[in-house]
């Protein structure tokens, strides 16, 4: 079967492969095997939905979740600050609904990525398969402080409870230049992990916290939104020498 | 001639391509021709160097500015929040130092990137061959709004005062679910780019401000930074439909 | 009758003055003539409520809202940045609950408010008698923009649409060394306001934007809320010389 | 001697009493005896100075310095989120430069601060003399651990790194309704703080972190600025039920 592509009617869409039909208020809608994004197919009732390939922000609405995914800014601060690109090998965990590991894959890399719980870690193939990187991640269930002894990797993304545990192998896990990337909730856990970095002699060892916020523009004028956005995680990057 | 690798010693680093030989404090480095990231090499002084690849991040200190380049967070949201991905055709302007240009060809895509000011415009070409992506962005001296009657983009990615002219042709320039992208430091060029955005139809228009702090972590406790980071600009995105 | 005190019983709290009565499912209270601050009072099912003057936090409370009131701290940073103290006088507009007007009436200055809803003024009024600053408080319905011909102020406070029109007659209404503060919601109205300070010549224009949030400590650590506060208002501040 | 007022040239200021004379380029200045605010005198070689009372942040710039005075918008907060008005009882600690000690006097309360440092509170006197309230400011050299017994207080103010210490006599050294608040640089003392401010039974607690950033009004447009402005403390309040 071929790739899913989102069929959009004004503010709706939806996820149909080639040959799937969709029924609904606007009629029935037959997807041709040989349809292309961009094209526009009528349902029955002749009401136009247009195809459209996923891209990242899609995956984040369209994966099935296991938890909180990692929101956009955060994971696109991860691509940042780390210099994700073609050709990097990559250690995750845990994997989660995978959007991390799906958008890293996406950007070219190949994607190792552990998941302690075994059944979310089946829901993260799934979410890969339809994220079309399915050969570029491997989702393994299990736990990543027992598989630290493989090949090196560009970079170590973690985004566990026990994340100073793999830290502390960083030096051994990396290749020269390589970096660490952790996302943790907490304070106490953050320091933790900053403290390993400096024991095993990680060097550029940086913890970041930000803050982001919608802009309102309307008649009155132009402001800050009145609806907060709340704390996501710290994002901390350390460095092989 | 090979790419050159970044040679380290400690908190020095060089940029060094094989064959070429430094001169320094800590001795004659002759780089050989064979030399690969990971190598360690030394000087006629026994003083060890580590070679090694550049990443996003050492490009964006290593290539040769022509203004202010845009900050590692500000690429990284253009980034996630666009989900940009291999296979991408990109149109961007404007070019300045090419640091963006260079992350998103380094993630896959295929850049077309303006940049009105011509000497700019070719220090940017070497440092999208330093980037090694010189074959993936295309560097054109001109202005891009002189230039919108070509192919549809995944995505626009625009860094340039008149933006909101660009946003008006958007629903041309994209395809459908393609994004535009626009940074911008000031309210009132937001809020143009905003209103235009609204006006031709796009869909999803959102408009962020990031406040990213450091956190200190020291043997009085943790803290965020008591230098403060400031504003860089406000990202706005929009979508066709 | 004398002033109202604040009768509390676990999480709930009644405003009562000495000689009323309340029935509720704690059985009957009775607070007689002569209860202090401090005082315990018993309903006649033996259930305990402590006696306690309002303070500021608690007139936010407890006043009759018009509207949105001042957040505690925007006056806060109202009294901080311009020094409110004993003995000043200030004029404000537009009065609105009166959250703002009575906290600087009771850090001891005398205040001439407007408000150009008659009916809004009538309530603030009010509001100022539960403060026990009626006598401090002068809320006088009516438009400030007709009433600038009066004494010199030590402090000029605005909360209004059209603040920019009082801010162009600040040098006549400040004493030297006097303090406008202006609350703004958007950025357009409090860019007038700052090219109006800058064209009359006054000093040390500054203008504020506050991001509070609340900081959440659990079992888990610390880490600031996940749920984000959002935008109120810019504040300026601006001094005669 | 009466007290001393500022004498304003355009952007000089002087700290002059009555009867005092300041010589300096723009001439000899001699300050009468019954100079008042607002009035304006001149040097001997015609130079106007005019006379102004000393405000909250002319203190904060004039009073002698014995470490890092707490900033207005902190004072500010902490006066609005308390409520601090006319009569209250305040103990604080410790003192330093005495800038928040000030400020809550001149905004009618009758203070109590404790300073280790001898040195240090003797400053603080003569800069509660500055600020016209040596007779409500009571300060004195020691620990304030060690005077615990004392009567009530409508407020304890904070600014020590052993603040646990009293936030745990808190229940006994306020009266109903009244708050403690607390500054504290670091997570963990602040943590430390609500922790114990939970086990004695306090409510209402809320820790506050606030960024608070200028905005640039210039010909190009609006924008928050971008030099940043960095961490103070957390300000922690509670209240005894």
């Amino acid at each position: 079967m071929s790739d899913p592509l989102l069929f959009v009617y004004e503010d709706r869409e939806y996820l149909l492969a080639p040959g799937e039909t969709l029924e609904s208020d606007l009629g029935v809608l037959e997807v041709p095997e040989d349809v292309s994004p961009g094209d526009t197919v009528e349902t029955h009732l002749g009401e136009s939905f247009t195809a459209r390939k996923l891209r990242g922000p899609d995956l984040f609405n369209h994966f099935e979740r296991t938890g909180a995914p990692m929101m956009p800014r955060d994971l696109g601060l991860i691509i940042g600050h780390t210099g994700i690109s073609e050709g990097d090998r990559v250690l995750d965990a845990g994997t989660g609904t995978g959007v991390l590991a799906s958008a890293m894959a996406r950007a070219g890399a190949t994607v190792t990525t552990y998941e302690v719980n075994a059944e979310f870690a089946e829901v993260a193939r799934e979410n890969m398969e339809l994220a079309g990187v399915a050969d570029r991640v491997d989702v393994r269930a299990g736990d990543v402080t027992e598989h630290l002894d493989g090949p090196e990797f560009d970079v170590v993304t973690l985004d566990t409870a026990d994340a100073d545990t793999v830290v502390e192998r960083a030096p051994d896990l990396l290749v020269p230049g390589g970096f660490v990337a952790v996302y943790s909730p907490f304070v106490e856990d953050t320091r933790a992990v900053v403290e390993t970095a400096r024991e095993v002699g990680l060097s550029d060892i940086r913890t970041f916290e930000t803050i982001q916020r919608r802009m309102d523009f309307d008649d009155r004028g132009s402001r800050p939104s009145t609806a907060g956005v709340g704390h996501t995680g710290y994002l901390t990057f350390a460095r092989k020498q």
